[in-house]
């Protein structure tokens, strides 16, 4: 079992919920934390700045106020929310959201939201609000540890292949193209008629994909499965389906974005760091 | 000026086709030669068999048996073919079609060419036809030599940064543009009427986006004012158009494809090299 490089705090409320997280994390390098005092999220983070890499949350767990408050003390973690996309922040706009039926999705998810946090510079204090008491080392302390403990090379994301869909047991393939499926699902029921909702479950789906290396030709897969079982529906119902074609340009996005996700993680400009310059590269430049 | 890293042999018969193809690749690392004698391409390759690292083709300048006795003599090279896209082969599968008004893409297709050639394993035996008496020496010395002076990471293509759109002048960068439109073009009018021909513009098109370094969103916006000309130009003529969002599938296709390029060049399973290490890896690993 690898050493866990990821301490995650777990405010969750539901404690079948919590085990469930658990359960999917086992064994990977995503250890789940409950810091003290459970009751108080913001003692909690504030006490124990030092100790966690990333958040796990809960929808409507807090009132809104929790987070301003965590904002204004600047406590700022790499988060991934539970709950239904539905296009909502919680806490802050490179959180990730999962569904509580697709935590088999968990492990990559909390990957994303690290790498989002680093990418969208919240780092910075340009993207805190005014009166952020969080100062700038501090998050730089924050951004250098994460970097060390999952091996960032500049902001270039290293993906665990232990995680990739095709090193996984048989099981766990199945499982994760399951939830995947679910996922996507969800991205084309809300596609046209709630566009935040499609968008979280899109980003969803899309870093799910990114981390666990899916070949492109299984997205397609998923996507033509999905409209045949539409199609194959509307017709035993007697209703029109030629609409369905119209789904095409929710493919179109998925894979604009995942393409986007991969064009952004190629090292480009920067030559490879030489030895010796890798650590010295603070802070790194984003490309 | 960079030192030319790679040396192509040119097999051009139009002497204003040589020409256009020097001023294309003047300043960059591409050095076009043309080996003697000039009018055995047989004898002209197999003299100067060390010398070059790709070959610049002409659509139906040789007959078909000269391609043949290339392969048998184990004469393979990367190689870039001017001509129509129409999805013939003229020399070897791994080969890149650019027509020739496309000219602005070639050193892009030259890279891809070399790319596309090391990724088939056409250096592997397996791929010769028999009685093919290029030993597997000879074709790893070529292999080697081609990674030495590209800088490949392993079988990852080095993309060479000053080549992408964002660093290129201003003319240059709407030339490439342009040039790039018209490639899709020729993808979008050859689409449901010859798959081979839309399977030769789908490369090109794909490969110089990914040389490139061409954001998704400007291959959305090509395929979206490409359609947007269609459509205006069918409803000049009195003309059906509700037919035009099948081409939807053509982006599709380029997204995917693409995604696919790019997902494959991201180095996966090999952990990064830690600091000191780098240097001494010779090949170098894999990132």
């Amino acid at each position: 079992m690898p050493e866990p490089a990821l301490t995650i705090a777990s405010l969750l409320r539901q404690p079948g919920l919590a085990e469930a997280c658990q359960r999917w994390l086992r064994g990977g390098r995503h250890q789940l934390r409950v810091p003290e005092p459970e009751d108080d999220p913001l003692e909690a983070l504030d006490r124990h700045r030092e100790d966690f890499d990333a958040v796990l949350l809960e929808e409507n767990a807090f009132p809104s106020g929790v987070y301003q408050e965590l904002r204004e003390r600047g406590l700022l973690l790499p988060a991934v929310v539970i709950g239904e996309v539905s296009g909502r922040i919680e806490y802050h706009d490179a959180e990730v959201h999962l569904p509580p039926d697709q935590l088999e999705q968990l492990s990559y998810s909390l990957d994303a939201a690290v790498s989002r946090f680093l990418r969208r510079g919240l780092l910075g204090a340009g993207n805190l609000p005014p009166g952020s008491s969080g100062t700038p080392p501090d998050r730089w302390r924050l951004a250098n540890r994460l970097r060390e403990r999952l091996g960032y090379l500049g902001v270039y994301y290293k993906r665990d292949p232990s995680r990739f869909l095709r090193n996984l047991p048989e099981k766990e393939r199945q499982q994760l193209l399951h939830s995947l499926s679910r996922t996507y699902r969800d991205l084309l029921l809300s596609y046209f008629r709630d566009p935040a909702a499609a968008n979280q479950a899109l980003e969803s789906y899309v870093n799910t994909a990114f981390f666990s290396d899916l070949p492109i030709t299984k997205t397609v897969e998923i996507h033509m499965n999905l409209i045949d079982g539409f199609w194959k529906q509307l017709k035993l119902e007697g209703h029109k389906n030629d609409f369905l074609q119209d789904y095409r340009l929710a493919l179109l996005d998925v894979m604009a974005h995942l393409c986007e996700m991969y064009r952004r993680s190629l090292p480009a400009d920067a030559p490879l760091p030489l030895a010796g310059q890798l650590a010295a590269v603070h802070p790194p430049e984003v490309r």
